[in-house]
C-alpha cells in the first residue's frame, strides 16, 4: 500500500466501513497502521487470514503498480477466494489488460472490476471520482462502498457510477487523463500568450486566472494555476514558477489515449498535441540548437481586448478537447460493445478529479438532451458559444502563428473546427493523387460508385 | 498474384532473370501467363514443383495480402524449402510481424527478408524503391536481383539498399508511407490556400505547381498535382478535380506510423495531422452540421506576394515532415537495435517511390556530413532555408488561422518549429500543476535534483 492505497483505506474507514488491509511486505502493513491508526482498519499479514476476515461476497481492492504485479496478485487471490467473490483493480491498468483479466477471473466464477480512480492522493483520501467497470448485476455489491467514498458534485450527486462491462471503467479513466493533458496544455499556452504577447507578470496572470475562475472557465485547473502563479519560491527569492524548469513529464495514459484514437480512427488532435508538447519540452539540446540556429521574433501589435480574446479561445479549446475525447468514447463503445452513458461520465467528472469544471454540467446536459449526439460541439449550447467566440480563437491562433508563440493545442483546435466548417478540405486532391499513383479509385460528386481515371504517366528522376 | 505481383515478375524477367511463378489458385497463374506472356516467366501449379524449379539458395518472393495469409504461405513453403533457402515478403506487412516471422523462419535454418517496395503498380513494373531487411550476409544473395529491378536516381545509383535486420525494411517503408501522407496533406492545404485566398482557378494552380516543379520543390507529387489540376473530366464537362468528392481514404500505414511515434515518444505531428485530416474528411454528416451551425468567414486582405509565401511555407512544411520522420527512424533504430543508414534511406527515396523529390539529395547530404544529426532541420542547409522562409510560414499560418482555411499540417509545422525555437514552452507551468495535484515533483533552473512544493489545497465543487 502506497499513499494511494492507504488514503483509499482511510477514506473507506472514515465512512464507517470496516477495512482489512494486507501487503506483500508485512512491514508495509505495520507502517500503514502505525502512521494512520484508525479503529475501522485492521491489518493482516497473510493472504488467507486477510481473505478469511472479509464479509461475503468478499470484495478485495488491489491498488498496486499496473502491469504484471496485478496478474500475480490475482493468481494468489484466486487460491484463497471463492466463486461469487469480487476482485477490484483501482490502479491505472491498461483497459485491454482489464478486459483480459475480467474474462479470466469470471471464468473461475468470481467477479472482476476495473475501477478508474481520479483525484490523486487528496482525491483518494477525501473523495475521488470513481469509474467502475465490470459485471452489471454484481455492481450492486460494490456501489454502496464506492458511492460513499466518492466526491460529491455541487448538487450532492456522488461522482461514481457504473461505466459498463470489463474494461469500460479503465477506458473512461484513460480518456479522462488524456483530456487532462489537453486542459493543462491549453492553460500553458494561454500563460505563454499572456506573458509574451500580453506582457503580464506573474501577479497579473494570477489575477486573470482568478477572475476567469469565477466565470464559465471555473475549474480545478484554472484555480490552481492562479495559485501556482502567485506562489513565492520557498527555496530562494522571486516566484516559484520562474524557478521550475521548462520541461514536463508524463506517465503514459495521455499517450495510450492518443494511440487508441488512432486505432479507432478518431481525430484527437488536442490530446496528441499535448503529449507531443511534453515530449518536445524534454528535447533540451535540440531546443537550444534550434533557437540558436533559427532565432525568434519579438511580439508586437498586440490586438485590443487581448485578455478577453484569449479567454474565449481557451474556452473553445476546452470544448474541442472534450468534443474529441467524447467522440473517442463513442467509437470505443461501438468497438468494445459498451453502453457508455456520456451524460453520466460528464457528471462523474464534476468533482474529485483533475478536470472537474463548470463546463461539465453543460456537457452532461447536452448528452441528456441527445444521448446519440455525434459530436459534442454540435449541441446548441456549444454551437452558440463557438459561433460567438470563433473569431477570437482565429485571432489568437493567427497572432500566435504570426509571432512564433508555440500554441500547438490552440492551433489544433483552429484546424479541427476549420476542417469541420470549411466548404472544402482538399481531400478531393488527395484522392485524385491516390487514384493517379495507386489506382485507389475516387468517388464523384455527381453520381454514385467508384471510378478510376486513365492518367498519363511520366517518369522523372531526382 | 495481383497486379503488384505480376508487375514485379515482369520487371525481373525484363532484366534477364528467369522467373517461376505460382499461385494458390491455378487459374490465376494461367491468367498471368496469358495476359503477360514472357519467355523468362514460367508458371507452376504446385508448390513442390515450383520450389524444385528454383536455383539454390532458393529465393521465393511472397507478394500477397498482409496478415495471416503470409503466415500460412510461410508454413506451406517451409514444408518444401530447405535450410539456406530464402523467403522474401514484399507486401506491406507490419514490421513487428516481420520481426516475428524472421525469428521463426531463421529458427528453421532458412533466411527471411521483409522487403519494403514503394512505387505502386508502375513502380513494381518499371522500377520501384526497394527496402530489404533481413540477415546481413544473406543479403548478398538477393542484392543483385533487387538492385537490377529497382528504380535509379538521376546519378544512376539504384534505389535499393540493405536496411538492417528483420523488420528494418518494412519499418523504413512504413515511415516512408507516413511521410507520403504528410507530403500529400501539405499539397492539399496549399491547394486550398491558392484557391480560397489566392483566388486561383484550376488552370492557374496547375501552372503554379508546374512552375514550382522546376525549382527546389521538384518532386513526383508536385508534378502529378499540376497534371491532376488540368485534367478534364472524362465523364462530363469541366475539370475532373471539381468532380472528385472531398473525402480521402487510407489503408493504414500512416496510422501505424503515427502510433509508432507515440510509442517511441517522437513528435510526428505532421503525419498524424495528415491521418486525422483524412479521417475527418469522411465525417460528411458532422462536417455539414458544423458548417451549418457555425458558418464560415470569407477571405480578405490577401498578403502581397502570396504565391511565393505559400511556396516557401510548403518547402518548410516538407522539411519538418522529413525532420519528424527521420527522428522516428533514429528512435526506432535504438529501440530495435537496427543500424539504419539515414543517408542511404534518403538516397533510396530519390526515385521509384511516391515521395521522390529534389529535397532528398539534400537530406542524404546532411546525414552524410553528420550521420548522428539529432534533427534533420539542424543541418546548416535546412537551418538556412528555415531562417529565410520562417516569416513566410508564420504569415501563411496566421492568414489561414485568421480566415478559417483548414491547414492542419502547416499549422503543425508552425507549432513544431515554434516549440523548438521559443525561449519558453510553458512546460514549467504544467510541471507545477503536476506537482500540485499529483506530487510528481519538479526540477529547478538553479540547482539539480527533484523537489516537491508544499501547496495549499482547496476543494471546490461543480
Amino acid at each position: 500500500m502506497g499513499v494511494m492505497g492507504s488514503n483509499l483505506a482511510l477514506n473507506f474507514a472514515d465512512h464507517g466501513f470496516s477495512v482489512a488491509v494486507c501487503n506483500v511486505t508485512p512491514d508495509l502493513t505495520d507502517k500503514v497502521l502505525r502512521e494512520h491508526p484508525h479503529e475501522q482498519i485492521k491489518g493482516y499479514y497473510d493472504l488467507k487470514a486477510f481473505v478469511g476476515a472479509l464479509e461475503r461476497p468478499r470484495r478485495v481492492i488491489i491498488m498496486i503498480l499496473a502491469g504484471k504485479p496485478v496478474d500475480d496478485v490475482i493468481d494468489e487471490l484466486l487460491t484463497v477466494m471463492e466463486p461469487g467473490d469480487m476482485i477490484l483493480d483501482t490502479g491505472n491498468s491498461y483497459f485491454e489488460d482489464t478486459v483480459r483479466r475480467a474474462a479470466y477471473v469470471e471464468s473461475k466464477g468470481l467477479f472482476y472490476f476495473g475501477v478508474g480512480v481520479s483525484g490523486g492522493e487528496r482525491g483518494a483520501r477525501f473523495g475521488p471520482a470513481v469509474m467502475p467497470g465490470g459485471d452489471a448485476d454484481a455492481y450492486a455489491h460494490v456501489a454502496p462502498f464506492f458511492e460513499a467514498i466518492a466526491a460529491r458534485a455541487a448538487d450532492g450527486v456522488p461522482c461514481c457510477a457504473y461505466m459498463g462491462t470489463d474494461g469500460a471503467g479503465h477506458y473512461v479513466k484513460m480518456v479522462h487523463n488524456g483530456i487532462e493533458y489537453a486542459d493543462m496544455q491549453l492553460i500553458a499556452e494561454v500563460y505563454l500568450l499572456l506573458k509574451y504577447a500580453g506582457g503580464c507578470d506573474n501577479a497579473q496572470m494570477s489575477d486573470i486566472f482568478e477572475e476567469w475562475n469565477t466565470g464559465e472557465l471555473r475549474s480545478f485547473l484554472v484555480g490552481i494555476t492562479s495559485k501556482i502563479l502567485r506562489e513565492p519560491d520557498d527555496l530562494g527569492s522571486g516566484m516559484l514558477i520562474d524557478r521550475i524548469i521548462d520541461r514536463a513529464g508524463q506517465k503514459g495514459t495521455g499517450r495510450w489515449t492518443s494511440i487508441e484514437a488512432l486505432r479507432e480512427g478518431v481525430d484527437l488532435s488536442l490530446i496528441t498535441a499535448a503529449c507531443n508538447a511534453r515530449v518536445l519540452s524534454n528535447c533540451t539540446a535540440e531546443r537550444a540548437a534550434a533557437a540558436a540556429g533559427v532565432g525568434t521574433e519579438p511580439c508586437a501589435d498586440v490586438p485590443a481586448n487581448f485578455v478577453e480574446t484569449v479567454r474565449r479561445s481557451l474556452y473553445i479549446g476546452k470544448i474541442i478537447a472534450y468534443t474529441q475525447g467524447f467522440a473517442l468514447y463513442r467509437a470505443a463503445a461501438r468497438t468494445h460493445g459498451w453502453h457508455l452513458d456520456y451524460a453520466g461520465i460528464a457528471r462523474i467528472f464534476r468533482s474529485g478529479c483533475i478536470i472537474q469544471a463548470e463546463l461539465l454540467g453543460h456537457i452532461a446536459a447536452a448528452y441528456e438532451k441527445d444521448p446519440e449526439l455525434p459530436l459534442l460541439l454540435l449541441d446548441e449550447f456549444f454551437l452558440t458559444r463557438i459561433r460567438s467566440y470563433l473569431p477570437d480563437l482565429h485571432s489568437t491562433g493567427a497572432y500566435a502563428a504570426a509571432h512564433g508563440i508555440p500554441v500547438p493545442a490552440l492551433l489544433s483546435a483552429v484546424s479541427y473546427l476549420d476542417m469541420l466548417c470549411a466548404p472544402q478540405m482538399g481531400a478531393n486532391l488527395i484522392q485524385g493523387q491516390r487514384d493517379y499513383f495507386g489506382a485507389h479509385t475516387y468517388e464523384r460528386t455527381d453520381r454514385p460508385g467508384s471510378f478510376h481515371h486513365q492518367w498519363d504517366h511520366v517518369i522523372q528522376s531526382y
